[in-house]
């Protein structure tokens, strides 16, 4: 099978199409031929000798595909061949073929196209466990979501406002502002143009963001504290702009707030497994009904690899880039 | 009344014993004849300047106590005049009577004498929604909590403990150390000659603490996030070492980690009353059984509250300090 490699850190000149043997699925695994594989800033990262895949894992990149059942281990009940699934990976996804455990796998929504289901899941599972689980977003309360034209940060505008928050998103462009509002922000901002702590007070009658969901991480942290509610909540999933803050602790305090940082790819199978249950009752029929649609910037081949990984180097989308192998 | 308020921001010589009203009831609150007050690290606060007691509470100082309910506002219907109870405070435990929320009391635990429960209510509360309902503590996990000896620092080991958790404590002298292993503290180190990050991983495998119970703050936040075991919690509630640090987000990210910092008195009645029902729900058989067991340093009268702050600012307790009105 093809399939895409990095051979030495660096820029998107260091991806590779080479060709790998067929993965054969373990007991509980599902070997898949997969339709289209979303690209993740994590896959830069890796790119860039950042984020190596945990172990056990495959050096071939991917997060996240669509695909179709081909195979399936010897203990493994829930699937058939031929099955239209969508798959949370911890690598492995831009291939023409991937094994995943069957936990995270979910069935493909009813009606959706499976190219543009190729960026769903990991960007799904990210907001469902990140703004919700571990967030505990509640109906009413104020989502700020950084980077809000981000694959994730489009699909965490829809998740907030389809569960009855109120979103207030940060984009750095007039472009991707627009979009947000498009997706149902409430409030977006150009962050290169206002300060989100004033509009999110301002959203807000001073009471400030309940949940902030963070790609900055180091030089987002004293603001976003300042930005929080009382009783807010911090989630960091990305370290754009650094990784070492300056935490006030009596700021903090003051607003009996928390921060939180984590991610989904280094987690055990079983952890992955139950988030995807959670996010498959919670907004499976959501993404059916299109309440939740998945935003695809651009579709490209295997052998675009390249051009697609200069689209997030250059923060170009809006929504999801994804390749069809 | 005679009550203790403080004349200007600064040392132990700044209370004063006054003469105030005895306090009227509200329609949903008791007026207790105080038995037994604690004093705390907050008072202490207070009484440098930098701990204001929230809108509309009194400044007579205190956060909790014992005593015996001497009337009942109208709407009051849990409690009648001469039951035997325990009181979290916004303030005013330093006097003769006191007025509180009905659902700030609670009954004095079955056996337990009246002086030596002067002292639990505002500790028990804050390790009870700390610990376990904002850390979540799970039996199997491992608790640190720095100042061990503290009136906080005791409750927490022994509810750790009690909660079926290994638990690992800090403390500034020997005798203190001491006092932390015959609480039942699995490992007690002298901070002063001992690292805890090396002592924790010690002691868990490699593992980490599941939730750190941190009175320290700024100084000790990178080496708590070091101590921090995947999925660990870090909830800070005192900032004796300064209150603003650094946090590498790549390491708490690399745990998965979270910090938060949180205080009681702030909080609404509402949240108040309902931390109580269930720190009661929850404990108050193992007050009864002994299991538990609030450790008292020293008892003294309401003309010795400057000597019993002293003994606060000097670090020398082990357990509470109570005033007997």
């Amino acid at each position: 099978m093809r399939a895409v490699v990095v051979e030495e850190p660096g820029g998107p000149e260091q991806l590779r199409v080479v060709e790998r043997p067929i993965p054969e699925p373990g007991p509980d695994e599902v070997v898949l031929d997969v339709v289209a594989a979303g690209v993740n800033r994590a896959d830069v990262l890796q790119r860039q000798g950042f984020y190596p895949p945990p172990k056990g894992a495959t050096d071939v990149l991917g997060l996240e595909c669509s695909g179709v059942v081909r195979t399936v281990g010897a203990d493994v009940t829930r699937w058939r061949p031929g099955d239209p699934v969508v798959a949370l990976l911890s690598a492995g996804g831009y291939a023409e073929q991937v094994a995943v455990p069957e936990g995270q796998l979910a069935p493909l929504p009813d009606g959706m196209d499976p190219v543009q289901a190729g960026g769903l899941m990991e960007t799904a599972a990210t907001v469902w466990s990140n703004v919700f689980m571990l967030g505990d977003l509640q109906p009413g309360e104020t989502l700020l979501v950084h980077g809000g034209a981000s694959g994730i940060g489009t699909t965490a505008i829809q998740m907030g406002k389809a569960f009855g928050a109120t979103v207030v998103a940060t984009a750095g462009s007039d472009r991707k502002v627009e979009a947000c509002r498009m997706l149902g922000a409430d409030v977006a901002i150009n962050y290169r143009e206002a300060d989100f702590v004033e509009e999110v007070a301002g959203a807000t009658e001073g009471r400030g963001a309940d949940v902030i969901l963070d790609i900055v991480g180091a030089k987002y942290l004293p603001r976003n504290v300042e930005a929080l509610a009382v009783g807010g909540r911090i989630v960091v999933i990305g370290m754009q702009g650094g990784t070492r803050g300056e935490l006030d602790l009596s700021r903090l305090l003051a607003k009996r707030g928390s921060v939180a940082a984590t991610s989904l790819r280094a987690r055990p199978a079983r952890e992955k497994a139950g988030i995807v249950a959670e996010l498959v009752e919670s907004t499976w029929p959501l993404y059916s009904d299109e309440t939740l649609v998945p935003v695809v910037d651009t579709v490209l081949g295997l052998d675009d690899v390249a051009a697609a990984h200069r689209i997030l180097d250059d923060s170009g989308n809006i929504g999801k880039v994804v390749l069809t192998p």
